[in-house]
């Protein structure tokens, strides 16, 4: 597999299918491991950096939900294929910054990505499309235990797992699961439900994770403490808040359509007709105009379109995902009117 | 002919064809005219209105152009009847208010309007498609002459036609043009052009006429002055000035295509999208939407919508026609509904 052929493929999260997946995208959990006796990614030289490398990549893509996988060394990458691995939710931030011996393992159907190198030594992250927590965990669950048998993990037995950041230490571990809620948001509810998430110590954050903004009424909420409750806690508790969100998004559609169901339809349509017919398109827009018309698929509004078709449009019209295709660098100004034009042409 | 028959058809101002017709809507001219020795409508008791009545009916239904026509009076129309009219730039403001013995009759091309007892007791009007002031003159002049030779015009020798405002008096003839100036809005201009209008003597107002807001980038441009300068003159002088302005208007346009190009294109098409998808149209957002496109027609940008159907969109969708098609009373809401409905069906 090379990293071409992701564009010919949607990712294991964005198929638009699974439990509650009306409104919630993808199940995510990542754990932060790292290697006995060398330093954390950060402070470890080179040389420590390329043992590190040595030694985790043969035991990742040789275990078993890794057949089929894809192996990339950031250092080999221009900034569109790192970009494009951003904009696919197969790597982070950090691990695309600088490069010494940075790499990530993914796994054919981009459920499963192991970050080397990242912050901690190994960040494995394993995702999976609607409301699957304990099907997440699972599979994580015994990625990592097929590692510990190969890897000898940083590990006290007072702390738990030891990270390079003290708030990953303990489970390591960070659930997050992607909502999408226009209800709340066109309600005007989403602020309260965002500061109760907060104060019962949740984090919620925008479609690009940590830093970024809410654009499109897509939110990801995680789990912010790791430390003194097993990982089961950790995944029940967050599971709990989840379904409470995801009941009032669910109740907000309800009101809004017995109350407001032409300016909701409205809302719809526009966008619809907007994404149909725009010449210039801004990658925030496209993404805020593709919110509005998934609320008319999820509320039975717009017939003849998917989940699936709606999702791969989101990630398909991203920055660097259009220069791929195009094959070489583009400008801001030409990006927008290429999104405008793949958009038009799908939508077809 | 009925006022039902109205809706069948397309006003001769709105063609869309004639010189100029990519920046003028249509040509106009007015004239008042009262009749000796009777007091002007606002002062006339019933008998005398009456009177005006009787005397000027059969002279104007007989007149030549005036076959196959439309006789309509006040008292007898619904509102959504006189709004009709007025939506149709038939009748003015002032004649729809109030009834006593008020009428307007309507050639079956509805070139031709003249209205009874308003603000004087007759208002000759001529309409037609594209830049065609001279034209219509001679029709307005010819129908003048006519009816003189029936109707005793109070008139004196020092003060030319006598008018219940004192600001006709003179010729009593104004003549306006309608204009559609997109791209001296969209590049900031219109404001200056505007201000160099006032200030030559000439007023400029919306697509309704006095009072009315610019809306859709339509403006009407009219002779303040009618005192002191023969009908001929104060024409010449309104046509220079609007030709001036259809020379800024189109050197807009080209800089415009020239420099920017694609956000021209992107509110074409968006506009475009909009009418097609929306589930719920204002009517000042269908006619600010109807703008756009028509200005994708004229640069070329859009094939196969023509003026004409524009135009008819224009009116159609206007509060009292989707009534009278709908055959009662609508609801704002409602309303706007319908109108997007209608719109939809008409672009598909």
């Amino acid at each position: 597999m090379t990293i071409n052929d992701l564009l010919k493929q949607t990712g294991e999260w964005l198929r638009g299918t699974g439990p509650n997946s009306d409104i919630i995208i993808s199940s995510r959990i990542r754990l932060a491991r790292n290697l006995n006796k060398i330093p954390f990614s950060r402070w470890a030289n080179k040389k420590q950096t390329e043992a590190v490398l040595e030694a985790v990549k043969t035991p990742v893509l040789e275990s078993i939900c890794m057949k089929n996988n894809l192996f990339l060394k950031i250092a080999d990458l221009d900034n569109i294929d790192k970009q494009l691995l951003l904009e696919r939710h197969l790597v982070s931030r950090e691990l695309i910054v600088g490069s010494d011996n940075k790499a990530v393992a993914i796994s054919g159907n981009e459920a499963i990505s192991v970050m080397i190198n990242e912050e901690d030594h190994l960040r494995i992250q394993v995702i999976e499309s609607g409301f699957n927590l304990s099907d997440v965990w699972k599979i994580i669950d015994a990625l990592d235990d097929e590692l510990s048998k190969k890897l000898d993990f940083a590990f006290s037995s007072d702390w738990g797992y030891l990270t390079a950041c003290p708030t990953n230490t303990g489970t390591g571990m960070r659930g997050s699961v992607m909502l999408h809620l226009p209800a709340l948001v066109l309600s005007k509810q989403i602020n309260k439900v965002l500061a109760a998430i907060l104060k019962i110590g949740l984090a919620a954050r925008g479609f690009y994770g940590e830093g970024t903004e809410a654009i499109g009424n897509f939110f990801q909420i995680s789990n912010q403490v790791t430390l003194g409750h097993s990982e089961e806690e950790l995944i029940d508790n967050l599971e709990r808040i989840i379904r409470q969100v995801v009941e009032s998004e669910a109740q907000a559609r309800e009101s809004l359509m017995n109350k407001n169901a032409e300016m909701v339809k409205d809302r719809i349509w526009r966008a619809y007709g907007t994404l149909k017919s725009a010449y210039i398109i801004t990658s925030n827009e496209s993404i805020e105009l593709l919110s509005a018309v998934r609320l008319g698929v999820d509320l039975g509004i717009m017939k003849g379109i998917d989940r699936l078709f709606l999702n791969d449009l989101l990630i398909t019209t991203q920055p660097a995902h259009l220069q791929k295709v195009e094959g070489k660098a583009l400008s801001a100004a030409e990006r927008d009117v290429k999104r405008a034009t793949l958009i038009k042409e799908k939508l077809k």
